[in-house]
């Protein structure tokens, strides 16, 4: 009888996680990954789900699925609560799973940085009820103001605050402008959507501020030629159910998002390990955690800077390629093969788009903006999406969407209680 | 200044209300629908829903979006809690809405006809919620069944019992046992999704009770062919959280569909008008309330009987044909033109499919069965969805999983309590 092979446990289903999964295929390994969701979800997308442009069954696939033909590989529908680092144990609610070696790939959550309690009002964005719900609330506001008689509330309704110029933040104003400027705007009798306000929000000096210059003054002027209110220099300094207040500054408004700042997963608390002040897990340039030389950590949850010592971004690019690099140490340690030597981020450009006509690409050595930039942002993300089927359903309600600016998600669902 | 036209308020926005104000779009009318969602749901296809085969906003459209070019139509999203009669007011969350003609298209919903409780255990499909509850319990007891070590448990798990053999019924059954036995045959590592129990339970002696009997006893078999087991005869006499009974007869399933029956919607009780046992309005040859003579009722929530003495089944065109007789009857009124004479319902066929290769259609003068009949019932389905982008949408996913045997949808979203 063969002597049984090491096993490989892998927690989160994300870029990161699915990427060590599907690299270590052939290896002689058996491969536990534990997702608490069912579906691997590309999340540069999910903004679209939010504006009502795509279904969520077009960006989420199941991991069962996407991993169904490799043997080696098994998934756990479930919810990690504690690790045993002494007898390499994995808690979850679906029992204790042992592991030889183990991928720690538990991505970020919002965070509202010692204002917890803006949460209920400011919503953030990382997981599909998340888009759901926001999705809901965009939609529920204009109908609010069609039948609202009073005109400071009817403002309010249609007044939607986002906070945090970053991509999301970026996608999200772009998204939701032509919303109101193009798919809604023949929708109502009482109100015109076109008079809606989108106001961002950010504290810092530009928008999109890991973008060079240039991009991110072009991404602003873009924002503010589709009437976007772009307010830089101005952190929110209260949030409740009517508004945001900056400094001595008061905006009414009934949707507030929340796109100003990620914290890590609690992986790092599970272990005891090493953080920074977001909690992300400090590793070795082996990707390794300090002090836990059998356990890796990559992605959203990882604190690492690249070769230029900059901090490595919060981007599936990074958390793919990580997710890689592991799968090869894992493999060369299990086999003997030559180790790969330390991470090393292969930068492959940034992106981030601005409604429909417009997108801003960072290859480093080439920049590229406007209606170009957009067709290279589309056929990109389509050319990453999992599986045919998705490619397809995303290119055509894109190409539908983009010839009659009709936006086909629009669907207020109530929130399933039983 | 123009003398005020008169109001035609319209209650629920499905196949029928729709029709109606559709069919009104040149009449001097002033049109308001409401409806409790903020869209028309192509309810012939929510099974597929239900089963992971499309996504929601692939069969609903917003309302107002239809009828967005209609300028004589408003659209309110309320619910409708009491009508006054005398008055002539229409009572909903959104305030009070005036008509001078009423029409009430508020449809159906489950009934447990005295068994209420057993709402908690065995849900029914009507709504998009419901539908996307189906589907997470469906796959979650695929994942419990996965990570279960004892066997009975685990067959519990894996047995999904279905009650009620009409259209609804049928579908689920075949939907379901093609997702068991194609989509996710592969997906999993402890058990056999194969091995599932489908079982298919109808108190009457055939399925499909409303088909032509070779049409009835050809989809029981082509039910039997597929896996599924089909019970006739054997009424549900209990059901809780862990299976049915059928007199002495006990099955465990954690698993059950309700698609046994339906009660009309409290629309009769609004008015205290004459309804029968199920609660269905009953209106005269020309589909006014008997005693409300400005006060119409069409679709799932009238009992009507057809030329033939037979009441008239609870499908689309019924309610279709309705919704545009009384919007005739409404122009004859408010114009003087012509009255229609009495309603008559032009029989269109009935259709059921059974998996993705068998249907069963019943044109009156000729019935089809088989793949032939699949096809033609798939084209219909499609013909009859609202806008070109829903029918590319589902023909595309349809195409897909016909050749992969793939189900598109398969998301477990959790329940957003927010």
């Amino acid at each position: 009888m063969a002597a049984p092979k090491p096993k490989v446990v892998i927690v989160g289903a994300g870029f990161g996680g699915l990427s060590t999964a599907v690299k270590l295929s052939k290896a002689p390994v058996d491969i536990t990954i534990i997702d608490r969701c069912n579906h691997h979800l590309f999340q540069p997308l999910l903004y679209q789900v939010a504006t009502a442009g795509l279904s969520p069954a077009d960006i989420a696939w199941p991991v069962r699925s996407i991993l169904r033909k490799q043997a080696n590989a098994r998934v756990i529908l479930g919810e990690v609560t504690a690790i045993d680092s002494t007898d390499r144990v994995v808690e979850c609610d679906a029992g204790l799973i042992h592991y030889d070696y183990l991928v720690l790939a538990t991505g970020a959550q919002h965070a509202y940085f010692g204002n917890e309690k803006w949460a209920t009002f400011a919503h953030g964005l990382k997981r599909i009820e998340d888009a759901t719900y926001i999705r809901r609330q965009i939609l529920l506001a204009f109908e609010y103001a069609e039948m609202e008689a009073e005109q400071d509330k009817r403002d309010r309704y249609l007044t939607f605050v986002i906070v945090g110029a970053g991509p999301t933040g970026v996608e999200l104003a772009g998204a939701l402008i032509e919303l109101s400027r193009k798919a809604l705007a023949a929708d109502f009798r009482s109100i015109d959507p076109r008079q809606a306000r989108i106001i961002l929000i950010e504290a810092g000096d530009q928008v999109l501020p890991s973008f060079p210059d240039p991009l991110s003054i072009f991404a602003q002027k873009a924002l503010e030629k589709l009437g976007v209110e772009v307010l830089l220099g101005t952190p929110v300094t209260h949030c409740d159910e009517t508004g945001v207040n900056l400094g001595q500054r008061r905006i009414e408004a009934s949707t507030i998002l929340w796109a100003a700042g990620v914290a890590a997963s609690p992986a790092g608390q599970w272990l005891g390990a090493e953080c920074d002040n977001v909690g992300r897990i400090k590793v070795n340039q082996d990707l390794s955690i300090l002090g836990f030389p059998d356990v890796y950590a990559i992605g959203d949850t990882v604190s690492l800077n690249g070769q230029d010592g900059q901090p490595l971004p919060g981007i599936a690019p990074v958390a793919k390629q990580q997710g890689r690099y592991v799968a090869q140490r894992i493999e060369a340690s299990v086999t003997g093969k030559e180790d790969p030597g330390p991470f090393r981020y292969r930068f492959m450009g940034n992106l981030a788009t601005i409604g429909r006509k417009a997108a801003v690409i960072d290859f480093g050595f080439v920049k590229l903006k406007g209606w170009f930039a957009w067709w290279i942002w589309g056929l990109a993300h389509i050319y990453y999406l999992i599986g045919m089927r998705n490619r397809l359903l995303v290119a055509i309600q894109w190409l539908w969407s983009y010839f009659t600016f009709q936006s086909g998600g629009r669907l207020i669902t109530e929130p399933d209680n039983r």
